[in-house]
């Protein structure tokens, strides 16, 4: 389908099912932006929860968003329950703001929800040339060191800075060894999964894909991956005033009430200590690049890189739209 | 040794190599601190290292350390090439007055040394009730994703916040699967190393501790863990102005210049958009805590508690110092 026919079909979904024009249009274009990058999970797959959220009144299809300002470099957003995405446009663009102000710019959110991908976030700052990082909790999905129950999020960790060239930096990794749909998908084709990524419910490491769904995930590098979701847990729940430790609902499977994750967004600018940003991060860039190679490596690339190089082929392309998704699309609008 | 016997012995040492008074116990402190976390690495071992940069002049025993104010929560400490202690320990001073005046701080460091754990400084910021962000780049110890030659240095990640307890929560990790050290000392007694945290030197996988000597150690969590390094070397290398992309000297081998270290410190106040974090954040770890474990898994801890214990006991005994350090003392102290 063509993007901007899909952009329509979105904004109008959204629009029935109350969003104003604008939320809309920015959730609209959060959702392709997903689609472009290859990051399916965060894409079209996700419009359907997400109206059905709306009318489940745990989305707030109307809110009040208030910014509180808390100095000329730190805000406060209220999301009063809005769709994620919103939320996030308002927090980036005023940590954004700050930043170009005063040089740093720190943004909490509190009372929102999933926004999808925070690289998308990270590329408006950069756009801007400021340095950022970007922090949310989540649903429940890895079980912190020890435990045998899942309570951290993916929470991802974000980072993004200018380049000196057109494809940003952007780190934007989540803290679970596996993603949990790649889980579900080799169960259903009994398939293994790899050593290491998950435990079977009595705490035992498996390959076997079934016994992980019953399990838990586990974090990137034991202990270490494990304290850096904790992080993530504090910076963007504890801190913000959001639900923390295990508290976020799942958006597909808990709609009891709004999910009140929180975010973090920290912006500053490239210029504070240096005059030649731009020049010595492509000198940094450059001589990464050069190192000698391992065997079957043609490229050291930095993190973004191949996402930009995806959403440049996909930008031309039309967008392929799944059978199922297309099944949502034509309920959604009926 | 009594502790202040070793530092009276530590101090006299510094000073005999010209440092300060005041920089000579600042140092003295920061080594005695990795002593009695068990942190051997980043204490009296490193003695004779210092000694002998300083006597060569790659340490600045007299700096001229300059603070210029960037704004009121943003400075940058230029260290002249000090030992990495003072200047570690001016920055995280500023980051916490900084943050104690404005909400936030944002202190960097460029013209340092090797200054220990970043975890030594955290505990300053979050005594004072801040939550901190440091960043410190290395000597090359890592090899890039794809790449078949160490450039990146262990990169530590450090983040510190008050716990409403005693025991404060400090996340100091670094972003290599192994110890150089471990390795070493599993070369020397021809002893295996794990799967998965080296190369040999053609890029393959290898668990032959001298075949790793001769190759390169691996990030953790593989493209992910390279892109947090390279993230550390952005934030605390070209950020700063201080050395990056592998150019900073390692300080037991290379004699011929300073190494221009860079540092990070970020602050910020817990009550910037709560009130009651403390009791927010004692209601996390509790919650966590509680978790159901894994078998032999008795408490589930949160990073830097188990540190606090060590540090704790060894308070209360003498410290130990192994033959081979009592004669570095003797032939220093000389």
């Amino acid at each position: 389908m063509k993007k901007n026919i899909l952009k329509k079909e979105i904004i109008k979904i959204f629009k029935k099912f109350g969003l104003s024009n604008n939320h809309a249009s920015i959730s609209a274009n959060a959702l392709i932006n997903a689609e472009l990058v290859g990051a399916y999970g965060h894409g079209l797959s996700r419009l359907k929860m997400y109206c059905e959220r709306i009318s489940k009144k745990v989305i707030n299809a109307k809110p009040k968003i208030k910014i509180k300002k808390i100095s000329q470099s730190i805000s406060l957003v209220d999301a009063n329950n809005s769709i994620g995405f919103v939320a996030a446009d308002i927090a980036i663009k005023k940590a954004i703001q700050n930043a170009l102000k005063t040089g740093i710019g720190l943004v909490a959110v509190k009372n929102s929800g999933h926004y999808g991908l925070s690289g998308y976030y990270a590329e408006q700052a950069v756009k801007k040339n400021l340095i950022t990082m970007i922090y949310t909790n989540a649903p429940p999905a890895i079980a912190p060191y020890g435990a045998l129950k899942s309570l951290f999020g993916t929470n991802p960790i974000c980072f993004g800075t200018p380049t000196g060239s057109k494809v940003p930096f952007i780190l934007d990794t989540s803290i679970s060894m596996i993603n949990r749909g790649k889980i579900r998908v080799a169960a259903r084709n009994n398939q293994k999964i790899p050593e290491g990524v998950a435990l079977d419910k009595f705490g035992q490491p498996t390959t076997d894909a079934k016994k992980a769904l019953e399990g838990v995930q586990l974090p990137i590098a034991g202990f270490r991956g494990s304290g850096l979701a904790w992080m993530v847990d504090i910076l963007s729940g504890v801190l913000t005033g959001s639900n923390h430790a295990g508290k976020v609902k799942d958006p597909f499977d808990d709609f009891s009430g709004p999910q009140n994750i929180g975010h973090l967004f920290i912006t500053f600018k490239t210029n504070l200590f240096v005059k030649d940003y731009n020049n010595r991060i492509k000198k940094n860039i450059r001589t990464i690049k050069k190192l000698p190679k391992i065997k079957n490596i043609k490229n050291i690339m930095y993190p973004g890189e191949n996402k930009f190089k995806r959403y440049k082929t996909n930008l031309k392309k039309d967008i392929k739209i799944p059978e199922e998704i297309k099944k949502d699309l034509k309920i959604l609008k009926s």
